[in-house]
């Protein structure tokens, strides 16, 4: 690439028309010289070939991606997660900030992933190690989505539950159950305190469970779970599925009494929850499978924060993602960025409640009430409610008995003196 | 978990009800007892708490993942990828095979991959490295499945190329032509010897370039093309988009010519490909947005034989595929396994044409075709094509020379000497 090419695809954050650009931020490994392989990195994501040969013209102008900021923070001799070393000099690990022009492809989701993590980011020779970090978004853009329709507002008039985290239990066993004793589960839970029972991710619409029988008893449970306890409940449906499926489950479930509805976003795609966004008249949830293959290596794939936005883009009013947990192997920086991911500033677009999932019981809720800094979240319990000793009612108390120790600054074992169910769950539980 | 627990999580080939469960191979790095971390692997992504406290019943028999089959490959001080080292003891790589038992969720491509590569295969404790290697699915299972709609049988048929590869190249500049050009370029490269002219899968529906007014006019210059040279021809337009556009411009661009539709299937989700799929009349081919994030790393995410074969379980005719060239990053034995997941035994599924792309020109066809030892296959060339110095018709004759010296056993620089598209191309292109 000659001089004047890389100047084409280069600009600086005065000189760009912001209203026009996503700003992309990226940690790249490059071999050779760090700026040309920039430049090569943001040609190739957008107008790769800039002009027919023998024809006057430059397409860069309005169609390049441009280089705004280039920082190489090491050098090192070879390429991480042993992707090889180059045949000379070193390698740079960079971090990059680019603008790409959203006309290019539209507030279409599907089209923006295939531009900002496709053949451009992934192929591009001499970078074989590419993580998305972030995407700011111009407000302009953001208008051309929907986003959540009830979002952390919406959820919390839902449940008449203000200034607290909203609690929410697996029904469990998750995978064999009919519904019969499934919603018997989730009747316990309910009056035992929780907000939300909720399928696991993996129940689907099978015949040993099938949906519209599971969403007509549960949702009688519910609605009796709300009479004995004079409380609002939700009864998070999951309808993973094939896209028009989840349409059609939608409706069933919407008239039996679920009245929240869960989606593995990343193994529907993001279109897909899209899809179900501009259909539905229920909260959507967005789940978390899949997702760690992009997230968890901290110099290859995506950040948690960009995926967790992707989740809210497509409409999602609450997304569970993995918690602190040690097996949920999340740093904390990470689920932190990832709940800002959720709450944070969007423009038009409202923000969503992140609910951290994986491990949770009575014991880990002071720990991630400390570590979040807000009561904006909501907190997932499984086998800490369905597998207290005590039954899944008993499970419930002791998870609010402990965010209530929270809440008011005691000692959970000083508070276990006086929660039989809290001491239960502390002896089971760890 | 007791000696007891574990035996309900394993089962042997012979003992297996084989129509039942989908057979699936697991790359894991686990600390502590690889036999109690398989076990552990099997319960999270099935029936993870089998019982309910107090009830006599055991749902592990029909519902819980089983392992099959063991082997410790490797022991190690730490995982890979930086991700740590157990607090005692070694790392152990193991290859496994487990039985999962498809009734859990059904035929059903977001819900299976919710349980084979969701919480229980990401998130079980000490297993933090992992990779799904391949799936086995009996018969019963893809029957539920549209597979192709059309094959590599029905693409041959439409192009009446019969014993050959099929030639495709992408019309370039990718980002930035208005229609008009763009239909020149196609109808170019078609009269120069190319069977397919394709949109870059970034090309969206966009307001410079609207796909009613692009698929018009690129469906005269096919139609043009095919009267010229007496030959059919494709038009592959990408409709990579929201869910429900895409079955909009299907319909749209099989009005107005398109012969055959492009999706980035990760990035739309493989259930909008399937979606896609129950509505199309055309064939439609698979492109690789994000599945780098996915395949790239040998010892986590997913094998790309999966990922192929996931795309032709989603009705995909024909996947491109990450070519041969070193910046793909393919390396042969994963390609030819992945040629192997389009082409390969699948029951009732018909076979999908792989096709190789990026980074193609004249000089690396022989190579392609010596490696794949088959005609089934489609080779995409772009700057090969759109950036040869003589224009688009001269760079697909350029493709076409160097493919009749391959078939014929010619070195590539003898048959310049008698075709000087082929030498202009050696000499441009390397």
């Amino acid at each position: 690439m000659r001089a004047e090419d890389v100047a084409g695809f280069r600009s600086t954050l005065d000189d760009l028309d912001h209203a026009a650009h996503l700003l992309v931020d990226y940690a790249i490994e490059c071999e050779g010289d760090p700026e040309l392989a920039a430049v090569a990195f943001c040609r190739e994501q957008s107008t790769a070939q800039w002009r027919r040969p023998g024809v006057d013209e430059d397409l860069r102008p309005r169609y390049g991606a441009k280089l705004i900021d280039l920082e190489v923070l090491a050098t090192q001799p070879a390429f991480s997660y042993g992707l090889g070393a180059p045949a000379k000099g070193e390698v740079s690990a960079c971090r990059i900030r680019i603008a790409h022009p959203h006309g290019n492809f539209g507030p279409r989701l599907p089209s923006m992933l295939t531009a900002l993590l496709g053949e451009g980011a992934f192929f591009t020779a001499g970078i074989p190690v590419v993580r998305l970090l972030d995407i700011t978004y111009p407000e302009g853009y953001l208008e051309g989505f929907e986003g959540p329709q009830f979002g952390v507002d919406g959820l919390r008039q839902q449940l008449d539950a203000h200034d607290r985290p909203l609690f929410v239990a697996v029904i469990k066993p998750n995978i064999g159950l009919p519904p019969e004793p499934f919603a018997e589960i989730g009747y316990e839970a309910w009056v035992g305190g929780i907000d939300v029972a909720k399928d696991d991710e993996m129940l689907a619409d099978v015949d040993w469970c099938p949906f519209a029988e599971r969403t007509r008893l549960l949702g009688r449970a519910r609605r009796q779970a709300e009479q004995d306890t004079g409380r609002p409940k939700v009864y998070l449906a999951n309808v993973t599925d094939e896209v028009d499926r989840m349409r059609d489950l939608h409706d069933i479930g919407l008239a039996n009494g679920a009245n929240a509805l869960l989606v593995s976003v990343t193994a529907t795609g993001f279109a897909a929850a899209r899809a179900l966004r501009q259909h539905s008249e229920l909260p959507l949830v967005g789940h978390f499978p899949l997702n760690a293959i992009f997230t968890r290596l901290p110099h290859f794939g995506v950040h948690t924060r960009v995926i967790t936005a992707l989740q809210r883009l497509a409409g999602c009013d609450a997304m569970v993602l993995p918690g602190f947990a040690p097996r949920m192997r999340t740093p904390v920086e990470d689920l932190l960025a990832s709940v800002e991911g959720a709450l944070g500033e969007m423009g038009p677009i409202l923000p969503a409640l992140p609910v951290l999932g994986g491990g949770s019981s009575a014991s880990s809720v002071p720990g991630t009430h400390a570590a979040l800094g807000t009561d904006d979240y909501g907190v997932v319990a499984g086998r800490g409610v369905t597998s207290h000793p005590d039954g899944p009612a008993a499970g419930a108390r002791s998870i609010v008995q402990a965010w209530e120790a929270a809440r008011d600054g005691v000692d959970l074992d000083d508070a276990a003196r006086h929660h039989g169910e809290l001491a239960t769950a502390l002896a089971t539980f760890g």
